[in-house]
């Protein structure tokens, strides 16, 4: 249930019309991969907003104006509901979409947060994100509506987005990183790491290896593809259709350097991405 | 001497009027602190583009689209020349500023690049920088123009920024890292090391550390400043005022987190910096 439900007219929305997907940059097509195994039917519309990466050292008016111009960007596409695929856009900006937008929008953090809450066993969760998504506490703030006998532990990873984005996935760098971020967090017996930012995911094996068998780590992409599914099918607006791979199926934009995206685009989505388009976002 | 130079007309230029210094974010503070510290006379307005850093991993369309925008902010304030202190800008926007100008513009690359042809003695340059910086060719390009026998070997740095960011300036991971990058460099016999990203130079003593007392590091802060003071020297555009703090001498502007902006430039230079404003660059 999003807060924008009230006011969404549910005749007015297409169901076979696309949903789109944004993020800073690439992290967000960790989230993509999950929507497209969850239901393969989707048209997808993605935004990576490469000009401006990252966001997650930013400040919360800042990543809000980003926000709202690619959801006027999106909604150029009458997609039929939009998802907050980055954890910093999310937890500064996800009320002011939900407020301004007349379709559904979800964000990444409340589905983590309830997995999380489920999962957890002692009662102690961490979560590793950004700067700006720890500062906004509202992992913590989610996770204690649901459970205020949790308690939560949050801890900021700058590092983690260079590392990951320069490849480092398995290196002794990472590993002393990682080591560094962490030891606190196991010092205080967590048993449930959230990987609060969409980037994380890709050194999750260093993560778990670091952490030990005792911590179960929780991916947000899969919960929240999964609470995609859910509300399409609660609003009946579920594709309708199959459409075929090359008929604008998946269609992909960034505010800079399209190749070097559609590269990484490739390695991350095994579904033929043959190209991004270059757009000027700070125009929409 | 600048491109511009032909187009500008001296006399409608006050020599009073501050000068304009940009940067990506805060690196180039290490360039207003040499400009503070060779021609104190002068009035400065700085803009550091926090909503939008990095830049040394954006395409050259983008970097020439912010700077344009940038140099449109500063000349609302009527500065009688502009100093590009970001190499990424030098490196990709500095050609068209300096079309686009009617005042002179000055970047960090050339007078770096002047420096350390002059210093070598083996004829071997090493330069370490952006990926951006590397990938355009510019500091070779200007170097073989001063001296075609030298030899010069470029070497992208990328993780140097977010660890200079994190603070990490004496630490075992930026040694380890900086081992890397700078392996191939000392395997080549290079004598003379370019600085060429204004974040380098507070890891000055790590670099130095690794290449050895045989390698000279260039910054090229200082001949930036030199330049400046010499090319308004030459241009009758030197201050013949004493402003005193206080009465706007030193105007600074951010896109982004002006409080931590204030934090960190206060740290680099210790001439009272009181307060710094957000603007919306993107509007200019």
């Amino acid at each position: 249930m999003t807060k924008s439900e009230n006011k969404i007219n549910l005749k007015s929305l297409d169901r076979n019309a696309p949903i789109g997907v944004f993020d800073s940059g690439v992290g967000g097509l960790t989230v993509v991969r999950e929507i497209i195994r969850q239901i393969p039917n989707e048209k997808i519309i993605y935004f990576g907003d490469t000009a401006r990466v990252p966001y997650g050292n930013k400040s919360r008016e800042t990543v809000i104006r980003f926000s709202q111009q690619i959801m006027r960007f999106l909604n150029t596409f009458d997609v039929k509901t939009i998802v907050v695929a980055c954890n910093t856009a999310s937890a500064y900006a996800l009320d002011t979409l939900e407020r301004d937008s007349n379709i559904p929008v979800i964000g990444v953090v409340k589905p983590g947060a309830r997995l999380a809450a489920q999962v957890t066993k002692n009662g102690r969760i961490g979560v590793i994100a950004t700067e700006a998504t720890i500062g906004s506490r509202i992992y913590s703030q989610y996770i204690q509506e649901l459970n205020q006998e949790v308690t939560i532990y949050g801890k900021a990873c700058p590092l983690f987005v260079p590392l990951v984005e320069e490849g480092l996935l398995e290196d002794p760098v990472t590993d002393e990183i990682a080591r560094r971020y962490l030891t606190e967090l196991i010092d205080i017996d967590i048993d449930t790491l959230i990987l609060g930012c969409t980037h994380y995911p890709l050194i999750r094996s260093t993560l778990g290896r670091i952490m030990g068998p005792g911590v179960t780590l929780v991916n947000p992409a899969y919960e929240t593809a999964r609470e995609l599914k859910s509300m399409l099918a609660g609003m009946n607006l579920l594709s309708g259709e199959s459409p075929k791979l090359g008929e604008n199926k998946y269609q992909f934009f960034v505010s800079d350097k399209a190749e070097k995206f559609v590269v990484f685009a490739n390695s991350i989505i095994k579904y033929g991405i043959l190209s991004a388009k270059t757009i000027h976002i700070e125009t929409y």
